[in-house]
């Protein structure tokens, strides 16, 4: 009865202005209790949808507006393709869903209600202290459990990094050119815009960086995003040794040092210096990107504002996936999980590796020790880039070039820029299997051949 | 072997320019292969720890820098007590584990992979739809899923408000005075002062709020937090007013929204007027605020921008956690909860009442009518206020005054101020058992008559 006397003032099927009839006629007109009309009328005008006077009756009010047609839909679309090799997702096919439901279980289990409250804002102590050991072992980071914040992923420690240097008077961030275009909207967010450095062979141009003036860069040293190289151990001194001279920051993005294939991962940069490296990861690659959990180490003096801005951002990250993400890893279940991707991902690799082989005669394929995509530098006679993409996009293939991760503000000389005769595509593989990998080579094959 | 080496490199126990031993010897003095030490020797280098030169050797390198000592505890701390009214927190012990674990169970099992992939930063289409058919149920807010952005919870609302209307140029708001302190870090991370608007007994001072020139308002006009009022009426159609005249929007944190005990709960401010009201609530008062889950439902014009600062925060919610609550929503198990709180709450609500009545004759008590806290208005003979809260902090009473959510920058005259003569107390309850709210209510009253 409320309900639907209160969804016609709002529709307008009620005017503004109209008198209802009496609580006792309207009752006996609909046949129930005076009693429940005058308990409608007293709500819905108490809500200001209906006004009363005495002995004026009630009418409806003037107050409500009604609201506009829908937004129009906001969501991200993903077009059908018969071959996608866009990186940047794991196999999601890998998700640990046994394990993972055993760990909720354990933890509603034995979680005390207290646990429940609002989270301490860095995270909680027993899944930092679960990450100190995991980051220490696995990555060679310094990883004390008072120097973590629990985030949400890699973009969220972009954000709250964005946010801390933003307060401290930066303007302007150095990023890897080319190099992942996500960074741009999140540091434009916090009020700094990033500033193209290029990269060559041994990784960023630290001359190149020097000369920018910008005092924080974000890197991916491991393994570096798009063009698959290491940093060299030159370069991380060099990197280190100009991060000290200008009192300055290294954002080390570490998302997907876990996976190296012929041997065991380089650590972390962070390891050799952190106080001037804020090294984040997250479980984006190794478990899901839909988990939206990840770790933040940020130097000392930075600790403080960091954690300050995870509190005005959301208050801190959701306490029961954060239990159970600590015994995730006590459990062992994190190592195996991570063991696991690498063999599929290995094998996946090869696959692709062998598959470019045998229908790209000639192409060069780098940056495959490590991470969950390679670059394919295909034989002259395969470009420019832009046909070559038209031609497999007619195929349903999707795939990226290294042009596609220029900086939009580099300089039109600096490499790669679409001037470049040969075509080098950026592969993921992670989320293929190795009979779709051959499949959508060898359709790119075919359609870059016809 | 190569984790001790780099901890040694690292702890300065092998100190910078130290010559190492050849593979050979070393493997000869540790009694393993000499291929396990050139690996970890190469390892080490290149993560920029050693460094090795043809026919030199290798050596410890001087690019390490020990991190310092850990920062100090940032863990807020919460002191023990007797007892505690501090508002603020549900009873954990209400949180429903065994739906829970069922509708955890329920997701694992049925969850397409697709759905584990980085989320719609607006939140999942089902859970939207979901949740616009609560809300418009239960709290009579006009909630198509478009409209909804799905965030971990109030602060999170706040923070992403503020950051869309700091963006388009504001930089005051204002805030209930007295009210929750919460908002001002968080408006203020996002570059946006708080302006104290006085309250009268209908609601906010529409007469002042034009008088401060903001043109945007955080409100609770269901039960005004701390006083407990609900906004009359007529105060809601004058508030709405100035919203339209200014083109200005009123912020609606539904907090407590769900919580009424002698009625149906007075329907949200958002219903009458979708354009000029931002409406946000949450699961922390109703099931846990560690789960971190809220909504925010916002005007058109404002849909987009609020949508891209959620995705630069953090790219969107955990889908999981969002697929498991649309599930315990769509089963019912959500209002199921909402009951028993209902249940629970009132029964406690009387209990303090009661309890009040008798220790503290002459008190009156307000705000009792919805919410998880009361106003307590003590006779004039235990006041002043700092020398009551003084006595029952010694007893172990942890309890709060009104004045302690004065706005820092309010006019000295503007209630509530210290020199006001009554000791007013908010006194949260949901936490507490009858048997603790009685004890607690007795120990108080013990404490102000000594």
């Amino acid at each position: 009865m409320q309900a639907a006397l209160r969804e016609a003032v709002r529709s307008g099927r009620l005017a503004s202005g109209t008198r209802l009839p009496s609580s006792r006629d309207l009752a006996g007109d609909l046949g129930v209790s005076r009693g429940l009309i005058t308990e409608a009328y007293e709500q819905l005008t108490a809500e200001g949808y209906l006004r009363s006077g005495r002995g004026a009756g009630t009418w409806v009010g003037d107050t409500v507006r009604a609201a506009r047609p829908p937004a129009r839909d906001l969501a991200p679309r993903t077009p059908g393709a018969r071959a996608d090799f866009v990186p940047g997702t794991p196999d999601l096919a890998l998700f640990p869903r046994a394990a993972w439901a055993a760990a909720q279980r354990a933890t509603l289990a034995d979680l005390p209600h207290d646990a429940l409250g609002y989270p301490d804002p860095r995270g909680l102590p027993r899944l930092r202290t679960a990450l100190a050991g995991l980051l220490a072992r696995r990555r060679g980071v310094v990883a004390d459990p008072e120097r973590i914040v629990v985030v949400s992923g890699v973009a969220q420690a972009s954000a709250l990094l964005g946010f801390v240097l933003h307060a401290r008077g930066a303007d302007t961030i150095g990023v890897e050119h080319p190099g992942s275009p996500q960074h741009d909207a999140l540091y434009a967010a916090a009020g700094v815009r990033t500033v193209p450095v290029p990269l060559d062979g041994e990784g960023l141009d630290v001359g190149a960086l020097r000369a920018s003036g910008v005092r924080a860069v974000v890197t991916t040293p491991s393994h570096q995003f798009p063009t698959g190289i290491a940093y060299s151990a030159r370069r991380r001194a060099e990197l280190l040794a100009w991060a000290r001279s200008v009192d300055g920051l290294v954002l080390e993005d570490d998302y997907d040092g876990d996976f190296r294939y012929d041997r065991a991962p380089v650590g972390a940069l962070q390891g050799l210096d952190p106080e001037h490296v804020a090294y984040s990861g997250s479980v984006s690659k190794s478990l899901a990107p839909g988990l939206r959990l990840g770790w933040l180490l940020v130097p000392e003096r930075l600790a403080e504002e960091t954690v300050e801005r995870k509190r005005t951002m959301d208050l801190g990250h959701p306490t029961l996936d954060q239990e159970l993400f600590a015994r995730f890893v006590e459990r062992g279940d994190y190592d195996r999980q991570l063991r696991r991707c690498q063999r599929a991902y290995r094998e996946r690799r090869d696959a692709l590796v062998a598959a470019l082989q045998e229908h790209f005669p000639g192409a060069e394929v780098s940056g495959i020790a490590a991470g969950l995509h390679v670059i394919a530098t295909l034989p002259a006679r395969y470009g420019p880039g832009d046909r070559f993409l038209a031609r497999v996009r007619d195929a349903g293939v999707t795939v990226r070039t290294l042009e596609a991760y220029a900086h939009p503000d580099a300089a039109p000389g600096q490499p790669p820029s679409r001037a470049s005769p040969a075509v080098r595509l950026v592969l993921g593989y992670a989320h293929l299997t190795p009979a779709r990998i051959r499949a959508g080579v060898r359709l790119m094959a075919e359609a870059a051949d016809r």
